[in-house]
């Protein structure tokens, strides 16, 4: 599970008044990135939402990303704990790091809304 | 069921990079209004979404709408059909009509995908 | 400029709890096709937004879109008026039409905020 | 500036498949109540995106925030950098706390891309 990365094209309407993309749309692209990992390396029984909440994400805007260039988004670390995953995304854009995100979801029983231990499986995946 | 209006205030995020609130956007905003001018005519019992589904949205765009001032979109008439409710909804900033939205909205029975008559209830609220 | 497409990966974050794409969601999208067409059309000299608006829109929902499976954006058909352009669209998922879009764009002189003839170049591209 | 706070209504379209209010339509929220925050403090002659920029989030979720009730917004701290102004915000729906939300912006000089001393004023206005 190395070098994963969802490549975004920039839309129009997620621009703001200030001529870039909005903050508030590339901490929701993160979840794009995020979610997609997770459903790769969770493998076809998980559901994100259900099987994966979100804890805590942590956005840092270093640098505009503009539209009409294509951004990557990669996710360049991530480490299994007891019953979390945490997640380290970069975005990409014309050879710039604009954006850095971390994120914290934890595996729970959804039924008894409980944190539950990742499946070994899937750290197995994560650290072959 | 006269005079149904619902204030935004639009947010920052809803800009694009015309400087003015985005096309998709207002579209959007229509949905807001919609959605609460059914709840209201249909009464606690209905679910938008569950017993009305959306058939088709015509939006007009006459005039740019901005950030920093309040919006109001006002329902400015409705008509029932069998299934349907057909609405009207128009978006005034500082004394300006900026959009003009119609949609036609159809009641179903959703476990049997298939449309129902309109409530007599909701018939009388609409036309006392 | 005949059999122009975009292809979306539905994003987690676009479903609503009706557990599909929500339509203000699918009118945005829209805007992705319509803005990417058109910019292929005007060639690089022009600026969607700047040189040319939206006047009206309008979107038949015919079936549910839903997570998980990529959605195809056509546009099936275009007609240029003096001053404006007429764009069909459609949504295409699993085999299955879910969406039919519509729009009208005009080509302005932003300065003037007036309209203006749609330009020759454009004409020839469109209808070679 | 104490008890300051945003009410907002949750819309149908920010819901996600889950049932509950998105993670990334929470994190755009805090913008909300965050540039308002700003523009109230800082007064007339700035301009939220222009003077301020935002450097990073931290957003923790604490309990689901649903479709049907209103969310408050409160901006429960703030403290000022030299340059910068860290906000801390939390969002409450009937008594329950859901969100939590920290935030840096810094204050520049647009023009010259670099960060300035936050005004006295506004230190005041803080810190009375």
């Amino acid at each position: 599970m190395q070098d994963f990365s969802v490549t975004i094209t920039p839309r129009f309407y997620e621009t703001d008044a200030m001529g870039h993309i909005n903050n508030a749309t590339l901490a929701a692209w993160f979840e794009v990135a995020r979610v997609r990992y997770i459903e790769a390396l969770a493998g076809d029984g998980a559901a994100v939402g259900r099987d994966w909440i979100l804890a805590t994400i942590t956005v840092d805007f270093l640098d505009e990303t503009f539209y009409g260039s294509d951004v990557e988004l990669r996710i360049v670390d991530a480490s299994i704990g007891n019953t979390s995953l945490t997640v380290f995304c970069e975005m990409w854009q014309d050879n710039r790091l604009t954006v850095k995100g971390k994120a914290v979801v934890v595996h729970i029983d959804y039924d008894a809304k409980q944190p539950r231990r990742v499946p070994d499986a899937m750290r197995r995946r994560l650290s072959p």
